[in-house]
């Protein structure tokens, strides 16, 4: 039987009335027009739920799992909605469980460096509310702003400082989680290791909402590095600058960033960059360390030497705070045009290993040709994680792009690289996911997810391209 | 029905006549000499199994697999035998499938600080391997001159790094491991970051080889720290040893080791100490810094200003690799005289809130009174991680004994600790593992357990205190 077969029942006037009594009339959102809001995420993905929940206690959580076991409706776990493949959207209808309200930073222990946080928490004001006490949680999607640490449990999100300080998994000491059936349970710890049972605390980070609701954080916080300074290089061919990538990560400096962009996507930003001569470049590199002070002004000097070394057209040290924001808003702006110019844009985000990444991106332009599509390539040169961001000018090129898609995807996995270093797979990635995974790996990963779920009522239709009846 | 009465099968001469078909005469111990070296791990536990299987690929332990399926033995994976909790032990008889032989480093990719190794490989080899080529691979348990990688991954082995570094699971990038089916599937990535489908691979870490033999590890390495540098301090009172941890980490530090010893320990090694008045102290610390050597330089200088302020005694700096080195042999020595001075001797390995470890070691002299045993404590103070070497000077007294250790674990777990930092469950803590998970969480994870393993012949008997039949 196929998903879309699955039988789930429709959010009756009665259940929204059991519902309304064990969450409370405040909880609900039953207005067509609000219920839009909750209909999307960051893709194009959409569909209105018939109910949304906005939960402010786990207690409101637990009572609705219990009345979508006991009623079989589809419920859909949804932190902030900036989800880039489609996760929080109620493919199957039924109810939104928003975590937006439960956005309480619980404590900042400074003494065992642990912060206890709701889902709803937007990831900034924790980094803010860490910053406050002299700590850091490093983890920083391009979303940080407007993103939830939940969904970033979630997805296990990473972002340019994983580089050196790892993705969100790596900071998920512990949580608690309401399960399908409503019950709640607590996996990890509270304290900095742990080794008791099978390791459920970071097997539901990056399971997308489709194991269990996160209601409640643990994550390690670190000290707050004393001093961050930026460089920037302007290189005439793509392979210089990977060059000079893997030559710093070779001389033993650890970077808190290494962020590229190609040929294409200067194009569309270059008049943001502090270079001349930008219109020939090949490849723009931005490169960060953070530490003693003393220590990365003598440190990020040598990267610039290995720059030039490796041929940068020219290397500039971002002077003060503001300049750096500068070089970090030519990143964000990247994605912001190339979304604005493009008629058919769908954002992949590809990882291949750190020495291939000039050889893979320079392989792009015969894909181009071949599919009719542009493709605009930047991101995370130090782990090797690449945006591909894939447009054409028309709507109409879809099925070709998505061949185009499948090829780029297919010349990631030949090089022992992984078809999403970020985003998860959600909807947008569910039909190349066996591209990667072994029929058997999706058989062990389906069995986990009925041992969790055995109703499939928690964010249906989603990971796993063939949903199967219990 | 109870996991003792699973109706395994026997090792029968026409069973190992296709074991020997399959894996090799080589790759069979059969001689009951021979086979007492594979009865037991670093714990009393001891079974001596029907057969040895030395595989040399995967190939093997495939082949050892399917006809464990197909016959119903139990199968026990073993690495060097240097665990603590009995998780290498054929508690169930059948085979041991020993990966000792499958101890190549396949490769040491510097320009994607990457290592792709097999399981068998001696933890110290890695970690010289990866020095060799300006690397480091920071995960060092107190055996990693003896333990293997593969046992490492089984139990998310940890150590005194993990402060700063983390644990195994930190390092592990992907994997690939033979089923209880045979088959092999390859989980998580080849490169520096992926979110594809659910973490399995960080699933089967820590799962104590009873989801799947890991047959093969990526892992991620990072620059080797151009120096490091160590400090001792000895206090009155362990609290003032503790406040000064606490104080070292509140002021934005990041020390690669944070040891301490209690007094019963103190007692134990004091020849040992370049300290007067050792006799009077409470509490030994042992303070790392790794990184730039200048900044170092400084920070365990004003390191060794916090402890004294906190009321050490004394402080001293290790001024080079052989004092350091002095100072890690204390810290060996005390294990080794309480194993040899104690005809009872247990070692568990709480976790407690770092803020908490004063009180909580305060507060044993009154269970040893209460229990009529001695308990050293030693271990992590940086991440709460606590090593306490239970002993009583009788064999006698095992049953007194075991309700002092149940009071101790209840007290962790009252201050929001785990009750196994870094040995894992396998044996010898089953019986104290409801005390720390609900049984929703033990229900969810023998359900894990099931999809990996329907027929329970991967390491049974381990972890889970009430194994049912399936």
């Amino acid at each position: 039987m196929n998903a879309t077969d699955l039988p789930y029942g429709p959010i009756t006037p009665e259940i929204i009335d059991l519902i309304r009594k064990a969450a409370g009339s405040d909880a609900l959102v039953v207005d067509p027009e609000k219920l839009k809001d909750f209909g999307s995420d960051a893709t194009d993905y959409r569909r209105i739920p018939e109910l949304v929940v906005e939960a402010t206690t786990d207690r409101q959580v637990q009572a609705v799992m219990r009345l979508a076991s006991e009623h079989r409706f589809p419920v859909t776990p949804r932190g902030l909605g900036t989800g880039l493949a489609g996760g929080a959207v109620a493919l199957r209808g039924g109810v939104i469980l928003s975590l937006a309200r439960m956005n309480r930073i619980l404590s900042i222990d400074r003494e065992n460096l642990i912060a206890t946080v709701e889902p709803g928490v937007v990831t900034m004001d924790l980094k803010k509310a860490a910053i406050a006490r002299g700590l850091c949680y490093p983890p920083d999607p391009a979303s940080l702003d407007t993103c939830s640490i939940g969904g970033n449990a979630g997805t296990n999100a990473g972002g340019p400082s994983c580089i050196k300080y790892g993705t969100t998994r790596d900071y998920v000491l512990g949580l608690e989680a309401v399960l399908a059936s409503g019950e709640k349970i607590r996996a990890g710890v509270q304290t900095r290791k742990g080794v008791v049972g099978y390791d459920l605390a970071h097997l539901l980070v990056g399971s997308e909402g489709t194991l269990g609701i996160i209601t409640r954080l643990y994550l390690k916080l670190i000290p707050n590095p004393p001093a961050i300074t930026t460089l920037v290089a302007l290189f005439p061919e793509l392979s210089g600058a990977m060059h000079a990538v893997s030559t710093v990560l070779a001389s033993g400096y650890v970077p808190c960033a290494m962020e590229f962009l190609d040929r294409h996507c200067i194009e569309l930003v270059g008049d943001l960059l502090p270079f001349e001569g930008v219109r020939e470049a090949g490849a723009f590199l931005l490169v960060e360390m953070d530490g003693a002070p003393g220590v990365i002004a003598r440190e990020i000097e040598e990267v610039g030497g290995i720059c030039m070394e490796c041929g940068a057209a020219d290397a500039l040290l971002a002077p003060d705070s503001q300049k750096r924001a500068q070089m970090w808003e030519v990143r964000k702006q990247v994605s912001l045009r190339i979304e604005h110019n493009s008629p058919l844009y769908i954002p992949e985000d590809v990882v291949v290993p750190i020495g291939r990444i000039a050889e893979f991106v320079e392989g792009l332009p015969e894909i181009e040709r071949l599919y009719g599509m542009k493709i605009y390539s930047f991101g995370h040169a130090g782990d090797g994680n690449i945006h591909l961001n894939i447009t054409a000018d028309t709507r109409d090129r879809a099925q070709r792009v998505e061949e185009g898609i499948r090829a780029a995807l297919e010349r990631v996995l030949s090089m022992g690289g992984t078809i999403s270093g970020e985003h998860g797979i959600g909807i947008a990635k569910m039909r190349f996911l066996p591209m990667e995974l072994s029929p058997e790996s999706i058989r062990i990963q389906e069995g986990i997810k009925k041992v969790f779920d055995p109703l499939m009522i928690l964010n249906p239709g989603k990971i796993f391209p063939q949903e199967r009846e219990t």
